[in-house]
C-alpha cells in the first residue's frame, strides 16, 4: 500500500518522504490543499514505532489544518510535517536543519511551524536553513508565546458558546472545568479568571495544578474526574479523543469548548453530543487562534493588535457554527466541516 | 509499509506522491541523490495495476539515473517520475499539465524528461506548466530525436568493447546481432552499417525488420533466436532482463553491448557473464548518450557538436570500466557501480 491508497489520504495534493542519510533524518511533509494559499501547519517530532504510524498521523493532521485554516478565514492551505525521532535525544538540531533544507526546497508551497516536540527555539534552528518557518522564538520577543493567541481564541469561543446557549453576555460566575494546564490551558485559566469565571482544573502535573489554584483561585480535582464536574463549560485542553462513548454520558456541562486537538474520538461523537443536548464548539474552530496569530508572518511582519482583533473575531465564527447547527439540526462538527469545504469550493470556482 | 521501508528505497533523498483531484493525476517523483547536481530523469507513463508497482518502478529507475549520470561524468543527480495511467487513453494532456505543475513546484530540484509513454511532444505539453523539462520536441528541430544520441553512445561503446576484446580499431566485418528496432535500435543499425559492420536483427514488428533488412542489408531472425546468433557482439536494444540463467549459456557473442535498460535480470548475472568469458558493457554506462545529449539543456542551450563529442567520449568511459574489471577481476557491472559511488563520495567530500 502506498500513500495514495492510505485510508487517510483524502485527496492530498502532495505527500513527500524526506530523507537525509548524513543527518539520519526521516520526515514526511503532507500538503493537503493549497486552494486558499500556501499550506501551513506545524512540524511534530515523535519517536513513532513505525513510519506507517508517522504517515497516518501526518495525513490526519494535515487535512485538519486545511479545515482549521479555511474556517478561520485565513488565506492559507493545510499541511503538516512529522519528523521520526525522539525530541529529547541528542542531535536534534542536526535533524531540524536537515528538515529545514527539505522544506526550503519546496519553495514556500509548505510553511512549517511548531507542534508537539518542536518548540519556538527549535523553529529558530529550522530557520537557519529555511525561510518558510513561523512560530520562531525570535518572532516572539519578551517571552510572548504563540500559544497565547490560541488561549485568547478559547476565551472568544467560550464567550460565544455561553452567549448562544446560556443567553449571557459575560462570564461572571460561569463555571468552567479546564482539563490540562499546559501553555494554552494555563493561559486560558488566566483569561477566564480575569473575566470572573469560576474554575475547576485538573492536570497530571501537581505543580501546575497548585500554581493555578494559587494564582486564580481554582478548585482542583483528579484528572479522571474533571470531565464529569457539575459546571457550565467543559474545556478539554490536553489529550485528543476525550469525547467518547464513556465520557459523553458523564458530562454535566451544557457546553464543551476547549483547545485540545481531535477531541471527538470518532466523527459520529459530534452527533452523540448534539443528541445529548450539549453545545459542542468544534475543536479546530476554536483553537485556530494560534494559526491566526502566526498567519500574518507568512505574508508580512507581525501586527499584534490586529492579530488579537482577528482572534477575538472567532466569537463570530463560533456563533455562526452554533446557529447554523440549530437551523439545519446537524452536529456542529459537521457544520464546521461543511463551512470549510464551502469556502474552498467557492475560492476554486472564482479562479 | 511506507516508502522509507521499501526494499528499493536505498537512501532516496525525496519520494513525492503527487495528486491532482481535478485532473485525476496520480504520479510519484523520486529524487535519489542530488550530490552532483539537480536530479534528472525521465517520466514514465504506464497503467500500473497498483500504485505499489509504480513506487517500486520509480525507486529502481531513479537510483539507476544517479548511477548513469555519475558514471557519464555529468553534473547531474538521479531522479525519475512515473504517472499512473494509460498513455493511449484520452485526457493525457490534462494529466501531463497537472504533472508539470507538481514538477514546477519543486523549483528545479528535479528535471523531468521523456521515457516510455512520454514522448518529446508530451514534454512540450509538460513545458506549458513547467520550466524544468528537457527532451522536448521543440528542442529537436528538423526531426532530430533525443534517442539518436543514445544510439551514438551505443556505437562508441561497441567500438570500445571491440577494441578491448578483439583488439580491433574498426568495425568492418564485425558481426552484430541487434535485438529490437525501436528508435535507438534502428539508429544503431544505421551507424553500425555506416562503419561496415554486418548485422542480424530481430523485432516483433515485421515492418521494422523489413525496413532494416532493406536499408542496411541486415539478416533477420525470429525474436526468440536473436541472442544465440553466432556473432561478435550481441546488442540488446529492447526488453530488460534479457541476460539471465536461460539466455547466458546460449550466447555465442564474446561481447554484450546494447542500449536496453536493466539488461541483467539479477545483479549477480554480471558475475555469470564474466565467468562465461563474455565482455559485458554495463547498460547504464553505454546508454547514457541520451542523458548527455539533454544535459546541456539543464544549464544552457543545446550545442550539438559539443554533445556529440561528449557522447563519443563514452568510448573512454567504457574502456576504463572494462580494463578495471580485468585488473580487479570483478564483473563490469560492479565496477560501474563502484565508479559511480566513488564519484559521488568524492564530490561530497570536497564540499
Amino acid at each position: 500500500m502506498t500513500a495514495f491508497d492510505h485510508p487517510e489520504f483524502d485527496g492530498h495534493e502532495q505527500v513527500l518522504f524526506c530523507h537525509d542519510g548524513a543527518a539520519g533524518l526521516r520526515a514526511i511533509v503532507a500538503v493537503h490543499d493549497t486552494t486558499l494559499g500556501p499550506a501551513v501547519g506545524g512540524c511534530r517530532m515523535h519517536p513513532y514505532a513505525t513510519t506507517a504510524e508517522a504517515l497516518a498521523d501526518v495525513l490526519r493532521l494535515s487535512r485538519g489544518m486545511t479545515f482549521k485554516n479555511a474556517v478561520a478565514g485565513l488565506p492559507l492551505g493545510g499541511g503538516k510535517a512529522v519528523i521520526v525521532g525522539d525530541p529529547a535525544a541528542p542531535g536534534k538540531d542536526v535533524l531540524l536543519r536537515a528538515f529545514g533544507r527539505h522544506v526550503q526546497a519546496l519553495g514556500g508551497r509548505y510553511w512549517t511551524s511548531i507542534d508537539v516536540g518542536v518548540h519556538p527555539h527549535d523553529a529558530d534552528v529550522i530557520a537557519e536553513e529555511c525561510a518558510y518557518v513561523i512560530g520562531r522564538a525570535a518572532q516572539y520577543p519578551g517571552g510572548e508565546n504563540p500559544s497565547h493567541m490560541t488561549s485568547l481564541g478559547g476565551l472568544a469561543g467560550i464567550r460565544a458558546a455561553v452567549a448562544h446557549t446560556m443567553l449571557r453576555d459575560d462570564l461572571r460566575g460561569v463555571r468552567v472545568a479546564v482539563q490540562g494546564l499546559g501553555n494554552t490551558g494555563r493561559e486560558l485559566c488566566r483569561l477566564l479568571h480575569d473575566e470572573g469565571a469560576d474554575l475547576v482544573v485538573a492536570d497530571i502535573d501537581d505543580q501546575a495544578v497548585r500554581d493555578v489554584v494559587h494564582s486564580f483561585g481554582a478548585g482542583a480535582v483528579p484528572p479522571d474526574l474533571i470531565h464529569e464536574q457539575d459546571v457550565d463549560v467543559f474545556a478539554p485542553c490536553a489529550l485528543g479523543g476525550v469525547l467518547n462513548d464513556d465520557t459523553i454520558p458523564q458530562l454535566k456541562a451544557r457546553i464543551v469548548c476547549g483547545l485540545a486537538n481531535n477531541q471527538l474520538r470518532h466523527p459520529h461523537h459530534g452527533a452523540v453530543l448534539r443528541e445529548a443536548g450539549i453545545t459542542y464548539v468544534p475543536d479546530y474552530v476554536v483553537n485556530a487562534g494560534g494559526m491566526i496569530g502566526v498567519a500574518a508572518l507568512v505574508n508580512g511582519s507581525p501586527d499584534r493588535p490586529a492579530e488579537r482583533r482577528r482572534v477575538l473575531a472567532l466569537h463570530n465564527t463560533v456563533l455562526t457554527v452554533l446557529r447554523r447547527a440549530d437551523t439545519e439540526n446537524r452536529p456542529t462538527s459537521e457544520i464546521a466541516d461543511a463551512m470549510a469545504r464551502e469556502r474552498i469550493a467557492h475560492s476554486r470556482s472564482t479562479w
